[in-house]
């Protein structure tokens, strides 16, 4: 069993940009700009957002972050997201979910343009990636298929069974796993709540990606032996013995799970961290502008 | 077994459709109006334009066929894309495929607005489509829901295998099927060209989506017995005792799966008529113009 080092693969990622980066610099270009709109206070997007600012400074990237009140108004912030759709010094951005409720989440996300839609949440940039076009390919979805990569496995006719629908999530990284492409090239199942004998179905698949937000829901009895396990789950789970008074818990039952895997993230250290990492890729994608040349 | 006849359900919502359109008309509105354009001389081509015109007839509908020769260029075949996007009299336009090789097909399908994109094929259609948004929804998949629906088959919790991934059928039924909606909520399998185990993968399946363009290719000892089956395929297959020279034959051996079958459709007279009838559904919807309000 190898544990797939999602910190280390994106700490490698990072440094390859940083270098891109540098380069670009080095020909007198300015480096990628990448800017965030955080609209009230949520704790988790606080957190988040600090995180991407804290990746911008490892690949050499400028970041801006706009903060609004949770009293905006819808129009004020699509006005707000036009004004960076024709800002020529940024050359992406995203707008932290969730929304305050009085927002219109998918308005707001169809007003940014789709050139500048780094999180690949826009409809155009989510039709493309299920057509096999460039575009933004949303970030946790690309970030596992970069870990598949980078670790060589082997996902040609294998069969991947993805636990969950989100479109964040499961639906991306199904298209993307179906794809006539390396990685890819799978045969794909989507299980979900509605799913009827889902155990029989995991013993079935080569690679599970699980992503559905329950702790540790995927047990040993589930997996076949050497099954590859993509734990997306991230779910703070009370823990009185650490310091945060809680700790971030999988959708796999990792110590046993470990342990009839081939291959198998961790969590935390797993597919977290790539998912900024991804981000960041598609800022400097941006920032090329290559991607929707015909 | 029941066969599932796509020919007289398509009638049964073109005449549906047409009393739509009597009353718009009847309350002083102008009917909707489809345009076609067609590039070259392409027989299959020809034939489908030819009944799409039928049925706009069928419908009310006005429609207008635009034909250019091969040699357009794609600057030119583009000029006219804008003509008919800025034109108010055009509801929705198709762009007849295959186009000759020297045209970028995904620059043109981009270039149609997606308002008036009829056949679904605009990415953005395809991206609202996977994330459950309103918008075009590609024929084929639509008119297959349809006949879901019409039949009320029972679809939540059950396994579908759609066998083909295509942008114009795979992938797209493969996401409506897995859609929190009804008909949909089924748990989804895409098999294709590297899938391994295909068989074993089929007998697993509540609902069979065959959409690979192999003539006879879903054999009876493929299927569960009381299984759903959905031919999408229609390829000519040479026949000296029919007049034309050839007959349409599916992707399902039917005389021997049928008698394993629940519901089954047949080729020709199965998904093939709701094809068209999809489009004309869609064509109605852009004269609305409801369909991406906010």
């Amino acid at each position: 069993m190898q544990i797939i080092d999602g910190k280390q693969t994106a700490k490698d990622i990072k440094r390859e940009i940083a270098e891109e980066v540098a380069k670009l610099v080095a020909s007198g270009q300015r480096p990628p700009h990448l800017a965030a709109i955080l609209v009230g206070n949520d704790g988790g997007s606080e957190t988040y957002v600090a995180n991407k600012v804290k990746a911008c400074e490892d690949c050499g990237f400028e970041s801006s972050t706009l903060r609004f009140d949770a009293t905006i108004t819808e129009d004020e912030l699509i006005a707000h997201i036009k004004g960076l759709n024709e800002n020529p010094n940024v050359d992406g951005f995203i707008v932290q979910l969730p929304l305050p409720k009085h927002i219109n989440e998918e308005r707001v996300i169809e007003a940014i343009d789709y050139h500048k839609d780094v999180d690949g949440f826009h409809p155009i940039n989510v039709g493309r990636l299920s057509i096999g076009l460039p575009g933004f390919k949303s970030a946790t979805p690309s970030g596992i298929i970069e870990l598949l990569d980078r670790y060589h496995i082997d996902t040609k006719g294998k069969h991947a069974v993805v636990l969950g629908r989100s479109n964040i999530v499961g639906k991306p990284i199904a298209m993307l796993l179906m794809q006539k492409a390396k990685p890819g090239d799978c045969t794909v199942t989507v299980c979900h709540s509605s799913t009827q004998n889902l155990k029989e179905i995991c013993l079935q698949a080569d690679i599970i990606i699980a992503a559905l937000g329950c702790p540790e829901f995927v047990k040993a009895d589930m997996v076949k032996p050497g099954a590859v396990i993509i734990d997306v789950g991230t779910t703070r789970v009370a823990d009185a013995t650490r310091p945060t008074g809680y700790r971030l818990t999988g959708d796999v039952d990792f110590a046993n799970v470990a342990e009839k895997a081939s291959y198998i993230t961790p969590v935390p250290g797993g597919v977290g961290p790539m998912t900024i990492c991804s981000l960041m890729k598609n800022t400097l994608l941006a920032r090329k502008g290559e991607l929707f040349n015909f």
